[in-house]
């Protein structure tokens, strides 16, 4: 289904043990679905403390679970021993992020060496009917040598 | 200071008000700092649980901050009877949000009738030092003669 | 094959036209293809003038014709009476721009009543075969009531 | 001024020789301007080939003009036998790109090893005034040991 061979065989192991590690995550009720080569969705369920004040998830938090969907669609193809930091993003809301659930998508249009590129769609669910709602475009980037787990010291200055 | 004069005196009443019925900025622990004529700041306190892997702040958060900041440096010149929504956003992640403390500040760069082009800029402070760890551009958009306060239904169609 | 409506019939010769009162796309040596409701296509023939330090096309004329586009793209679906402007766009820059000739091509994600948000992709052909060079996202503005043929003044002060 | 330290001593003329050598440049009538460590300027005067229908000076212009004078800004901070390429960038049109003159303004935000952030500004001057009309933000990545000077084979596979 995907074009991209991972480079790890391990790359959805990897994965979910990062994902894991990523407090924020947990914090907003984040959970991780399905990740394949160069793709990775994530979903939230609704609650009060994610919404702005027209009743609607918060932006920020729109592109957050998109911001993280599409790092590890990325790192999805990352060699061993390498971790993932977002050097920039851009989102375009569509449409209010309106429902009881949100799906972020993350997909690879091109892997490089060091730099990935990669598109990120948000779907708001209300009574079963998807709308997307966030659009955007994310440049990911491959930190050689570097481990996901530990927290960085010099290592973080990065790029 | 400021080269914008509000069309509402009663700007930053209105912009705090707001400000505390977005339940994300609470759950997340965010504070409302200064609000001036077409800028405002926003701080939140480390907590583990705003971070991610490498135990920095999560992008996604540091973005949140700087999108709440950049719509309410917006929404200060709004006239009355209005709301605000973001349209679009761009991130450049430049130093890891590493620290006790982000500050988030948003300043608008242009505004139109319509369209307000708000630039945004998120520090951490490590020790007393401050660090630009972000720097964005963000695109508001007011909504004349809609309410702030209520959920809105069909006035969602909003752009 | 379009999910869209186009509001004008005659959306096709409006497009073309509009085309024609570009100067820079005619400087460039760009021609429009295929116009469809909510898609537009542009390319250009390779020229030295056109190309950086590396032979390749200059990542701006590239981003050029994405522009154009994708403001096409989104103009294909205005009412009569009615011009586009460029509110703002993210380009990623993904493969080297490479060849003998570019096709731009525009496609509107979500058509709103004053905004539209457009994807917008460039491939560099080399040999008969093409290479996706750019990704972007474009966020578009219908001025309503106002004329695409004449230099715009007053209302220059736009959105 | 400026707060950055050239790695080149010799930074003034390599940037001066690689703008030489944008073909693109040349066409569209652009002059390089000043150039101080981790700044550029480039401008470009009126001619009727470079508007767009209501007789500005396009979009896609006005921000070729800010990547090239981005890049360079970055380009002037990197160290010898070296070159760049853009990877991505995001623009706000504030104003109409109306007048006799345009000239853009690259500054680098973030100087990394290999990615530098650089921040983009387009002013078009009229009657002897200037009107910030772009703002933007660019991602321009340092490729060590490559020649500016030749066009790129192999070596395209870049990032």
């Amino acid at each position: 289904m995907s074009e991209f061979q991972p480079k790890n065989n391990d790359f959805e192991n990897v994965v979910r043990s990062s994902f894991s590690r990523q407090p924020f995550m947990e914090f907003v009720g984040a959970r991780l679905g399905l990740v394949e080569p160069g793709s990775c969705e994530i979903t939230a369920e609704h609650q009060i403390g994610l919404t702005q004040q027209h009743g609607f998830f918060h932006g920020g938090l729109v592109s957050s679970l998109a911001d993280s969907a599409a790092g590890y669609a990325a790192y999805s193809l990352f060699p061993k021993d390498s971790t993932v930091l977002t050097v920039d993003f851009k989102v375009n809301f569509l449409n209010p992020s309106d429902g009881e659930r949100l799906r972020a998508h993350g997909e690879v249009i091109r892997a490089g060496r060091t730099l990935y590129h990669v598109s990120g769609s948000v779907y708001a669910e209300r009574n079963g009917v998807e709308t997307l709602c966030m659009k955007g475009l994310f440049t990911m980037m491959c930190l050689h040598g570097r481990s996901d787990a530990a927290k960085l010291g010099k290592e973080k200055e990065m790029a």
